[in-house]
């Protein structure tokens, strides 16, 4: 227990000094590659991880399977390690934490699409249930840090180009006012966007890199932690089938 | 049981046609690759299966997860699995055969190096070893294809290298005798060191690729199986530290 509070707080602790850079990673040697790196934090991508065991991303795989994965992540390395929960799997929040945190792990991801109609959660509900979860992980004696994923940039998720900033910008602060250590505003792709967010939700903000934003230009912007999700794990099998096409 | 059946005969049939090449596999999703790339069966690689879960290899993963794993790979694709097993894990011959079928997998490799020790196992005691696994196999109604891994090449085994081809000889016909369907002299270098295993053991032999063996080089032998290994798995780590490295 008091190595998780320990790791929850250096976790915590990461979103506001230097910008926190997580290469996302899939299995125990993914994960000892990223600390090997000198990398100060481990997360995992839960489309990279459900791939590795055979199921569809969006809650397709077994939690059982996804936290055993994760288990084995937390093993490997020594460094804080967040996990990729997608939607929480529906499990209740004391459940849910309670199984995160024999994971190993200290923090988690939690996004706001119901996978069962592909559709965003609506957004009240799921700030009770970041709420619930935030209470939860008091009750367990461990403040896991929450990254609420929001999914409003996501292109099928419903929302109009020209409203998911707002609804960006409302669903974050809900989330961050029901406890969230980080508000993660998945899919932006143009760097206005991801600043107007950075400044509205006055809180931690996880960014990905793409062609209008890369590294430097997050920094910049003030984002506090940057994910890649699959990316290096799709990269990873790509470069396999290159090979063996090529045998 | 139908269809274990039909997947161990149709890889025992794959060991006496055309070359059969088998890229290793990790995972569920590096196992869809190499189907939907055209391979006709899949092998799993107990070096990077033992890495992915964070554990050594030689035997160094509880046999439940690597299994498992197994499992998982097998789930992925319709294609005949053979899994590398390495020592057996130590399980009678019964309960590893059950184990083996329940993962879905209908071959295996088998090694002759004790874990305990890092030496070779006696040659008969390995022989009969592999002839109850066979006998084990029968009893389940599943005739398993075992491919027999012949460890004398390996540097760290204590055969001297003059040695090393003559025992490699020994061991594989003691093998073949006892019912494997191929013998795999892991870690021959040498063109004329492969052609003698494959003249004189008179049975399908599983080759490597390596600096003087290239696959050209090895369907000219006659060698029947070829396999990589971790090779492709560690290939894929190692391109994801460079990627990390250059952020």
């Amino acid at each position: 227990m008091t190595d998780l509070n320990a790791g929850a707080e250096t976790l915590r602790a990461l979103h506001s000094g230097e910008m926190l850079v997580l290469p996302n990673v899939w299995d125990a040697a993914s994960a000892e590659v990223v600390a090997e790196a000198g990398f100060p934090a481990i997360a995992t991508a839960s489309a990279a991880v459900s791939a590795m065991l055979g199921y569809p991303d969006g809650e397709g795989a077994p939690w059982q399977e996804m936290f055993a994965a994760a288990g084995r992540v937390a093993r490997a390395v020594s460094l804080p390690v967040t996990v990729d929960a997608e939607a929480g799997y529906g499990l209740a929040p004391r459940e849910f934490v309670d199984r995160l945190l024999e994971t190993g792990a200290v923090g988690c991801n939690l996004e706001d699409t119901d996978h069962r109609t592909g559709e965003l959660i609506d957004a009240d509900e799921h700030a009770q249930r970041l709420a619930d979860i935030r209470s939860a992980s008091t009750e367990a004696g461990v403040p896991i840090v929450i990254n609420a994923r929001v999914d409003a940039f996501l292109g099928d998720r419903g929302i109009p180009e020209r409203e998911r900033l707002a609804e960006a910008i409302r669903r974050g602060r809900l989330y961050r006012d029901a406890g969230a250590d980080c508000v993660y505003p998945i899919g932006v792709r143009r760097r206005a966007d991801i600043a107007a967010l950075v400044t509205e939700l006055a809180c931690p903000v996880n960014g990905n890199v793409g062609e209008e934003l890369d590294l430097a230009a997050l920094r910049e912007i003030g984002v506090a932690r940057v994910s890649y999700g699959p990316r290096f794990y799709f990269a990873a099998l790509a470069g396999f089938r290159t090979a063996i096409e090529n045998l």
